[in-house]
């Protein structure tokens, strides 16, 4: 059901972070840094922050060239340059909102390990269980998806026009959830 | 009362942005680009792209050394160098979530003149209505505040540890204000 949506709150996103910040510090994976990956990865990222205190370095993909239209490939529209100094021989923990066709992830993992860190850790919101475009290669060893869901269409909260109705279109659907699953 | 703590959800964040967003539509100031403050720039920038749909690109700057201790003058983190292009001749806006002493603002005004935008325009969520430890320089003829508040202490919902907690706080704080003014 491509056309069923997944509504997430702010205060979900929230706490998924949260929950994931728990999963590193149990899996004694430390990181020097995150890197985020513009723009679905900036809220989560800014929210890992929080409770994990590390800088962020913020990188931006588009698969959407000056003409607007969707290429195949992605455009660095912003990149770690100066600070690649700052990945280097570092544990990075690379943040996106969501991993679906898992291009983009993959994309910006190799483009990072050419800067010889330490090793990548992946982390996301949402892993939506379908065929893969692309594996990691083999360097990942750590990946962190806080959900794992089919592939329904995730509604994000800061894409929303009217939060007040998202927040509660999310509501009603996890107590659809939760009456099901009775 | 410095001690009183000004509580706001992310809901609030969202629709402080999308009014601000509403402002520069109705100002006909249309940006380029925006380029986000990290890291209390992010969320605002990535909620404020879903208004206007323009790229984000994320400057960092930090007041704290290796030491972690704080300095007076502050480091940039990550700055834009190979995007500088992107600037020059462009209308930018420079998104952070407060304006406090403008010691930061102020900085990255200066820093990012240097790459000759044809105007920089300033939006916050929030103006605190205190003395500036600085000004801005008179290319600045454009800044957007949300909302002016007297010299408390914002508590945003990203840096909240309990987010459910938080958004109680807010509304009744919101409650509170409303009796008083009734």
């Amino acid at each position: 059901m491509k056309d069923e949506k997944y509504y997430v709150s702010y205060n979900t996103v929230h706490n998924l972070v949260k929950g994931l910040a728990q999963k590193l510090i149990d899996s004694s994976f430390n990181p020097d840094v995150i890197v985020a990956i513009g723009s679905g990865g900036f809220i989560p990222a800014r929210i890992m922050k929080t409770f994990i205190n590390r800088p962020i370095y913020a990188v931006g993909i588009s698969y959407y060239g000056v003409d607007k239209k969707h290429k195949n490939y992605p455009t660095k529209i912003q990149w770690i340059d100066e600070v690649q100094e700052q990945i280097r021989g570092k544990k990075v923990l690379l943040i996106d909102e969501v991993d679906d066709t898992r291009a983009t992830l993959a994309y910006c993992v190799g483009e990072l390990l050419k800067y010889k860190p330490e090793e990548i850790a992946v982390l996301v919101l949402q892993n939506k269980l379908k065929e893969k475009d692309v594996n990691f290669p083999p360097e990942i060893k750590r990946y962190y998806p806080a959900q794992e869901i089919g592939d329904l269409w995730i509604k994000y909260p800061w894409d929303a026009d009217d939060i007040e109705e998202h927040t509660k279109l999310e509501k009603a659907m996890l107590e659809r959830q939760a009456s099901r699953s009775k």
